[in-house]
């Protein structure tokens, strides 16, 4: 990916110096990709720093983790005060904040910058999405915007906000992409499982999809997987061994929505859907002794994937709405003043959720910035109206047909919760209060003569409670 | 709870010193509950350690967190090569662990002990989980034994094993009380809005379930809830504020699992539904924007209600196959060596998951101790294939009719991947290779001319990569 973003920034306009530690392949690329282009090696640190104009802009693409720390390490040395350092890797964001600390200290600036795109993105425009040391951005704006992705003249790339936000915004992002993934999995195993069909015929599917609502960078690629064969003329992608792994970014956005109390309902089951599928021999032993249904569809199948596209749109909506609702919760944990229509922006093109879609969410925040929810929002309401039939209808039929759905269904079951005004967890509170005190709050307008609004109730609810309070009990 | 755990000692033949730093709990104590009893109260520190016979053992009640370690910095300094220091409270277990080490580096041991059972549990027998230094569980094992519940004759307090165990299995008890009480909830929702029953008439289903497969204190206690009238005459549950809070053992439990790589989806959803449920004002805010269907069930209402049963048993089975195998991917990584049969014991009686279920659950394991998965097990194997026509009947229902059924409808996905041969991760693979260079393995006895068994393998799927690799994207 380094490699790739030289060549896309040298191609800008911008002279860029290339370091790596194994200097064998700063030769090769010199020679080959680099011949003939204003992109200049460096064999050490001191020669990479010494090339550098003042204030020095050094972007580090390395594993996320120590070896970011250890390659910090080697540069401060050698760095002058308002030299800035970007970390391009997938870091974790807690990370990223302890590092603008500690480089601010020292009077060098900090900027930790999500990448996305791929090998692809990073050769001719990814998302670059950076957030840290704000005076570093004056510097870094024209670059890191005309290396960008352009989306209808728009670069990209803005300044996301305070220390952590860039790699946080990053997170998510990654987090999304899982359960896109996960969303078109489940869609193409309807469809090859429940409907029977070929690769090929569901490719076809996802190429008409691709010029709807849908149309995306991660539809695009599942029709152009399903068209290739391997050389016996069998598509490839049955071959595949179907484990994922999911130690990453998707796992530390699923344990973030945790720890800030967000309902992140669909990037988790995407997480945990690739922690089932790494169980490979497992699930091969359990298909051997647990039975379920046969699939078998009976019913119109064109009407049946024309239903299917608006669950995958719907689903895709939901888990949209969980990301933003969950940078909020961050963005007022961390005062990042997060911007969400610019955040749609730099998500529009480059990037591997890059979509038709996300115009509309940009559109949505721009409209009102302070949009408490997408499905608040007028388009996506008529969308999720609209589409909120034929989804029922997918994910009631993949259930009696025994195909697991459990993104479409954590979806509608986030739908069909979030537009409920009184959730059953009032019997909940109940529970808790019985067996171990915790008390409970009333309803408005349900407070009396014994249990009051706006207090702490405990109810003797089987006559049995003594003197005593279990304040230490906490469930 | 520490007051009735005290209680609770003493009745069963132990003479017990009482200690809290607010001294006059104790005498209030002292002056009540305690009066006439062999129970003795100190009013400092110093007083309490001297009254203790050696080994001294001492058992900590008070919140999770710094409050322990201040507990064990005023301590130790009073205490002896051998005395032991048990923490009954909620902590977390990794604190556990650190505290293990630092105490036995003192010559001191330390036993982390879950202790489950609310106010109710403490005083007449709770469960009891200990862990940590195993040389302490010779001075303990009669007076925990004792102290404990007793199911069948069998005490449910048992060695957990080494540091950290006790509280980790604390911590999954825990989680999968918060994924019962969201079956539970669920189902009275669809009793209530989509059956349209009143409290009174869901109060007889819980007592008639009570009677079969579901028999536990969670359906006891919601029987008797929905029967609990406020003094006007009407259910009080219908009157409590549905907003549950979800920081604690939840939570942790589901981070442990996505820490693990463990597809712990039921309690996973259980944790967000509370941080829906949470989300009040919002939900009411969304109640009047985003529309659904009108609940209405035409069909066999009784057959419905029998269904739901099935629908709750099976879940349940799927959250604690679930939790068990995380708990072994936790025992594997921590070398703990959990025996689940003893596990299952203990959670029996005196806790809130306490049931007959969990009998069926020690039996499985005592049959075979290596059990896989309890779906293995012919008793839980056979329960899920009667249960499973009427789970899936009750989930499409529910979705039809727009109430939200996030626990049962993962757990659902979950049998059905679980029990999938081959998964559509496979496509998830080749789009990860198609952008990121992320490769790919085949399926066994797919390997050809040019794709490979057991190597990383790469296509070229759009015949647009080039020489570079992307080895630092990971997502």
């Amino acid at each position: 990916m380094g490699q790739n973003l030289i060549l896309n920034m040298n191609d800008k306009g911008f002279t860029v110096c290339a370091y790596n530690r194994t200097t064998s392949k700063v030769d090769d690329f010199m020679a080959h990709e680099a011949k003939d282009t204003n992109i200049v090696g460096a064999h050490s640190i001191e020669e990479f720093v010494a090339k550098l104009k003042r204030p020095r802009k050094m972007i580090i693409l390395v594993k996320a983790g120590p070896a970011v720390d250890a390659f910090i390490d080697q540069l401060t040395p050698h760095l002058e005060k308002g030299d800035i350092i970007i970390d391009g890797g997938n870091s974790h964001y807690p990370d990223s904040i302890r590092r603008t600390k500690a480089l601010e200290e020292k009077g060098l600036l900090f900027v930790g910058a999500g990448v996305s795109g791929g090998e692809e993105g990073a050769r001719h425009g990814p998302s670059i999405m950076p957030g840290g040391s704000e005076a570093a951005w004056p510097h870094l704006k024209e670059i890191l915007q005309k290396t960008a992705a352009q989306s209808d003249g728009e670069a990209c790339c803005e300044w996301v906000g305070g220390t952590g936000s860039g790699h946080y915004v990053k997170m998510v992002h990654n987090g999304i992409e899982y359960g896109d993934m996960q969303l078109i999995c489940e869609a193409y195993d309807i469809l090859k499982r429940g409907l029977g069909m070929s690769a090929t015929e569901i490719a076809d599917v996802f190429e008409k999809w691709n010029k709807g609502v849908l149309d995306s960078f991660l539809i695009e690629i599942t029709r152009d997987i399903l068209r290739f064969n391997d050389v016996d003329g069998k598509p490839l992608v049955e071959k595949i061994m179907d484990s994922a792994g999911q130690k990453g970014t998707g796992r530390w956005t699923a344990i973030d929505a945790l720890d800030l109390g967000q309902p992140l309902t669909l990037i988790g089951e995407a997480v945990f859907a690739r922690c089932l599928s790494a169980m490979r021999d497992e699930r091969g032993r359990a298909s051997k002794v647990l039975a379920g249904p046969t699939p078998k569809f009976n019913g119109d199948k064109q009407q049946f994937i024309d239903d299917l596209e608006q669950a995958l749109y719907a689903s895709k909506i939901i888990s949209y709405s969980q990301g933003f609702l969950m940078m909020n919760a961050a963005s007022e944990a961390n005062n990042w003043t997060l911007a969400y229509d610019k955040i749609a922006l730099m998500w529009r093109g480059g990037c591997i959720i890059r979509s038709v879609f996300l115009k509309d969410i940009t559109s949505a925040y721009r409209k009102n910035p302070k949009l408490e929810n997408l499905l608040f929002d007028d388009f996506f309401n008529k969308a999720i109206h609209d589409a909120q039939d034929g989804w029922r209808r997918v994910v009631a039929q993949a259930i009696l047909m025994g195909i697991p759905t459990p993104a479409f269904s954590t979806a509608l079951a986030f739908y069909d919760g979030y537009r409920t005004e009184h959730l059953p967890a009032g019997l909940l509170q109940a529970q808790r209060d019985l067996f171990g005190a915790h008390t409970f709050r009333l309803l408005p307008g349900t407070g009396g003569e014994k249990y009051k609004e706006d207090v702490d109730n405990h109810a003797d609810w089987r006559g049995t409670t003594g003197r005593v309070s279990a304040s230490t009990y906490s469930t």
